[in-house]
């Protein structure tokens, strides 16, 4: 295939760049923190088995705890009540993991209002500068938040126990799900505002994304790296059966 | 980019093809089974959170426990001794991860001979039809034993309890690091053979790929829906901080 040996020859001659979209996962790795009655995630743990010793002469390895939806990662439909028929992660075809990232710019707007969220007017605005938002692309929320990835601000709780980050407003959701896009993908925790289980309804992303068998991506980082059309994004799950998510590798070829 | 325009086109008119070379990860999924001293890897283990119910009334999600070498996975050149300056999972450009997949067939021999090992010979004979390996290729070894990942036949363990399956002749293992490949690629549990450990030097395909910085992908299926050369092959693992290897996602264009 012609386009194959272009790819392979632009990564050669680094005419293509390869962008990490992806969040080192450590200890210090922050998962979502839901109020009550929520029952938490795992964070990210390591144990090692052998480190070139008496129980591995050769050899150096870990074995692993997470959650689902630990670090950079993948929401998957059924990870949502709305979802719940949909697809588990590993049902997902490999060939849908794979599409044209579009990327809204809403930092300057987030830096102003930490509570911010997409609306179909900034949809409009970006349609106006570089097309329609195409069928199977990847719609990705500029927020400037992967930055505060081990600060304060990144989850940015007030005195009263509420966190405010970005997100989508339920009508935004809906002209993205009218796009039929692959799914979303933010910088934040999770793609839904801090706020939005006061939303109408809770966690509208979720919510309007899941419902129409599509995919979440949370956690990216580098978007700054992307052009507002024309890079390719490969998201990167394991196949986890019946998984409702996954923590995942996420590349992008520009 | 042009290239990148021909391979969303080619998406979505089905002129390429997205392969999955990752194997289902569940509680199943075989990890390696080292003799003495060695102390094994964890299994995969999923441990619900909520399932749309008091603990998260809208959301369904899981724990997991798992090593970095379960399941389809990538060994980084710090899992082994002869690479433990080299680079851990996290470490690695994501650059790295994308190559031309050059597949070597080698299952006949295989089916007659379960301790296989590909020779320089074979490496010829490839080339003779193939072209020289080139750089930054991975090198895949289709033996056919991903079909027996729930059987007995997957470690075909003998009377004395060692395991008889395909690997890498010592020789051959050299001769792929001189042609500075990115990484080899099996269908088995691990790179080297069952018997390796009896090897001179033990585990010869981590010995020396892991030495020169190279890398490993282990438990890939569908090998027999990639053509012999040609299709560019995706490699995902997580970004585990100092991480030995990760469970991956493994994707080809073709
Ligand atoms: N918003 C949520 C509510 C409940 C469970 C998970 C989430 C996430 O964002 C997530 O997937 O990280
Ligand atoms: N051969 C080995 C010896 C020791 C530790 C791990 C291995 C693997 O193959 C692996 O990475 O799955």
């Amino acid at each position: 295939n012609q386009a194959l040996n272009q790819v392979l020859e632009g990564l050669a001659n680094d005419s293509i760049e390869v962008v990490d979209l992806t969040q080192v996962l450590n200890e210090d790795t922050p998962v979502i923190q839901l109020p009550e009655p929520f029952v938490n995630t795992s964070s990210f743990k390591s144990t090692q088995i052998s480190k070139y010793d008496a129980t591995g002469p050769v050899c150096y390895w870990n074995d692993l705890t997470l959650g689902e939806h630990c670090g950079t990662h993948f929401d998957a439909p059924n990870h949502w009540i709305s979802g719940k028929e949909n697809d588990s992660v590993d049902k997902i075809p490999a060939k849908r993991l794979i599409g044209e990232a579009r990327v809204i710019n809403i930092k300057a707007k987030s830096e102003e209002n930490p509570d911010y969220c997409l609306t179909v007017e900034d949809i409009r605005e970006y349609e106006a500068g570089y097309g329609e938002i195409p069928k199977d692309s990847w719609v990705l929320l500029y927020t400037g938040w992967s930055e505060y990835v081990n600060g304060d601000k990144f989850f940015n709780i007030d005195e009263n126990g509420l966190s405010h980050t970005p997100g989508f407003t339920p009508e935004a959701s809906k002209l993205l799900v009218e796009r039929d896009i692959l799914g979303v993908g933010v910088e934040t925790v999770g793609t839904d505002a801090g706020i939005a289980h006061t939303f109408n309804p809770p966690f509208p992303s979720h919510h309007f994304m899941h419902e129409a068998n599509k995919y979440g991506l949370a956690q990216l980082t580098n978007l700054d790296k992307l052009p507002p059309k024309g890079a390719i994004l490969i998201a990167a799950p394991l196949k986890i059966e019946h998984g409702s998510g996954s923590p995942m590798r996420a590349i992008a070829l520009v």
